[in-house]
């Protein structure tokens, strides 16, 4: 049978063998939490989570409360983070067990008032602002903070967080967020301190305090820029193709003809495009491979579907419709395909469309799930 | 309560609207169909195709197989058109009353197996490829065709289909497409013709033949580059603020701190960001409004934040957190984004995330269905 769908296969065993690179590269006494927002990445929050649960991480970080609320409901004994803080769902965050990391004075205030109410002391995190002005409590709310601790009054403050901006390279703000972050933090002796993202875990092992919030490497992008990525792939996407074609010298392919045959050409069109993910800005210059050989994005991407260039392969090896060639896989990572795109490895992952097959596979690369029941169970 | 959640809000009665532009707008005698591909250009195929077959529709296109059968779950009686062909799926295809756009004699091959297992002649459409080098039978196989209609044997051709490749310019590509569409077309005299697209549709009447097949323009997205909208905005998405913040001349704001305050700038972050469908190239370059005032996007969109400028906005007039700040809406349509992003209105629309809360609109703006239930019904 022909396929008519691609397939994104995600591979639990490799996030497994990448958490276990993060546990050894930990400094002695850190702990590796796992980013799983935005569905695990667009991944797959719930199947990732849980397969790492039993790898013994016991620490996660959504972003939103619809996240937490989503992985409580599959997972019992985790610790689970709300990176966004306390908004809007007032007790159930106490319901579902969910930890707000609180970054202005008006959560702390909200979150103190469902502690009062539900006479109970409640687990929170802080997030401190330090230079990236994204989110967190700013240097004026932080002094008060530390001057006055009764305004924790009711909240257990079990961890401090702060986040790198430029842990991608090798920046002085680095150390400069470090260094503050350690100065706040002493005013905090029991809470947990967690500064380091991915790159942060591999920059440098003095920025790893007591707990690690890897996202990306987990899902096998790289966390060491410009050198050799030390993660293990996690997304292999496979298109279908729906017809070859063979054009002349002059002729052009797509929207805008945007490219133009300069010599006899082979083409495949494979039915995926950009609403499946696939940048409209990959046009005229991302690539499938097939059997290893790059066949460049030929014209524009349109919203269904994609035209690549064959010509490079071997007449007796082209592929026929239904076969599927590798856009994330052994010859391309999600990386790869983001630099092609003008983007980062992140945004490729976050935007994966939902026509695709999803399946998991386990260690040893056996089937383990698949179809709209897997994808779902993240979705 | 705080809002903590996007809301992605699609008004089914804009829908209505356009769709009566386009029957007004259709030559006479030429019908409209409505293309709900890619999940009604990601604002619920479903929901969309209801109301628009309730204001008449009879007939609407999708990509894939299971588009289709989607749909078909939800609307018994107009034809669906599979504009990807027929593939993978056999006697499905049938048992959903699904009709293939066929473009290869693979194609061909297979479907007319189907007919005479199933011992029916069985209805399709033929799909032309003219210049644009996507889908569609070449030239030689339409010759051969022309020339043999036995080739067609158990099929019942209701339609045969082509598509503009730059009917979104005034360019001699248009008028040359539409005459070897013609050409090809008067060999098939019982079958209905179709050519346009939204773009077609209001480029000239003598492209219309017998069924238009708009889909952008049903979405609000503009077909007439350069002049004013002809079709009512269809999509508002509007932010929550999460956190308002002050900073001095010299700092800065997000990942790699590409952007530096040169005065005092009063910050507003907000909570959605590249995993939402808010392209990562809108860094340093969009905009969200706030009580119809500008107010840029400033430093890189990361994950889930979005950092926006509110300095215009005067002090008793800024918002607070919880409150929604327009990213599209009345003041910047989904094609201004688009421009702001580097790439097209569609692509926008295809990639609004799923964290949004949903909720669908009727004609006299009263929400007639929201949350997770209504996203559902599309995605």
């Amino acid at each position: 049978m022909l396929k008519n769908k691609g397939i994104l296969t995600i591979d639990l065993g490799a996030v497994v063998h990448n958490y276990k690179v993060l546990k050894a590269e930990a400094a002695p006494g850190a702990c590796v939490a796992a980013v799983v927002k935005a569905n695990g990445y667009g991944l797959g929050s719930v199947a990732i989570s849980k397969i790492l649960s039993k790898a013994g991480c016991r620490d996660f970080f959504v972003f939103s409360f619809e996240e937490g609320v989503e992985l409580r409901a599959a997972l019992k004994e985790p610790r689970i983070f709300i990176l966004s803080g306390f908004f809007g769902n007032g007790e159930a965050y106490a319901a579902h067990n969910l930890i707000p990391a609180l970054g202005s004075f008006i959560e702390i205030e909200n979150y103190r008032k469902l502690a009062a109410k539900l006479d109970k002391k409640l687990d929170a995190c802080l997030n401190f602002n330090i230079r990236m002005n994204r989110l967190g409590l700013d240097t004026l709310e932080t002094e008060k903070l530390i001057a006055d601790k009764t305004l924790l009054d009711g909240l257990n403050i079990i961890g401090v967080l702060s986040h790198f901006a430029s842990a991608d390279e090798d920046s002085p703000l680095n150390d400069e967020q470090n260094e503050i972050f350690e100065k706040i933090a002493k005013h905090f002796p029991r809470a947990e301190k967690s500064l380091s993202n991915s790159f942060g875990a591999f920059r440098s092992k003095k920025y790893h305090h007591d707990l690690l919030r890897p996202g990306m490497a987990l899902y096998g992008l790289n966390p060491t820029p410009g050198t050799k990525n030390p993660m293990k792939g996690v997304v292999s996407l496979n298109l279908p193709v729906a017809l070859l074609r063979t054009i002349h010298a002059g002729e052009g392919v797509g929207y805008g003809v945007t490219w133009k045959a300069e010599k006899e050409t082979v083409l495949a069109t494979v039915a995926a495009g950009y609403a499946d993910g696939i940048f409209r800005s990959l046009s005229n210059k991302g690539a499938l491979y097939w059997k290893g050989i790059r066949c460049p994005i030929r014209g524009r991407v349109s919203m269904d579907l994609t035209t690549v260039d064959i010509s490079a392969v071997p007449e007796n090896q082209r592929p026929k419709p239904g076969d599927l060639m590798e856009l994330i896989g052994v010859h391309q990572s999600a990386d790869d395909l983001a630099n092609d795109a003008g983007t980062i490895g992140y945004e490729v992952l976050t935007n994966l469309g939902h026509r695709y097959e999803r399946v998991y596979v386990d260690e040893d690369t056996m089937r383990i799930s698949g179809g709209k029941s897997a994808s779902a169970s993240g979705a």
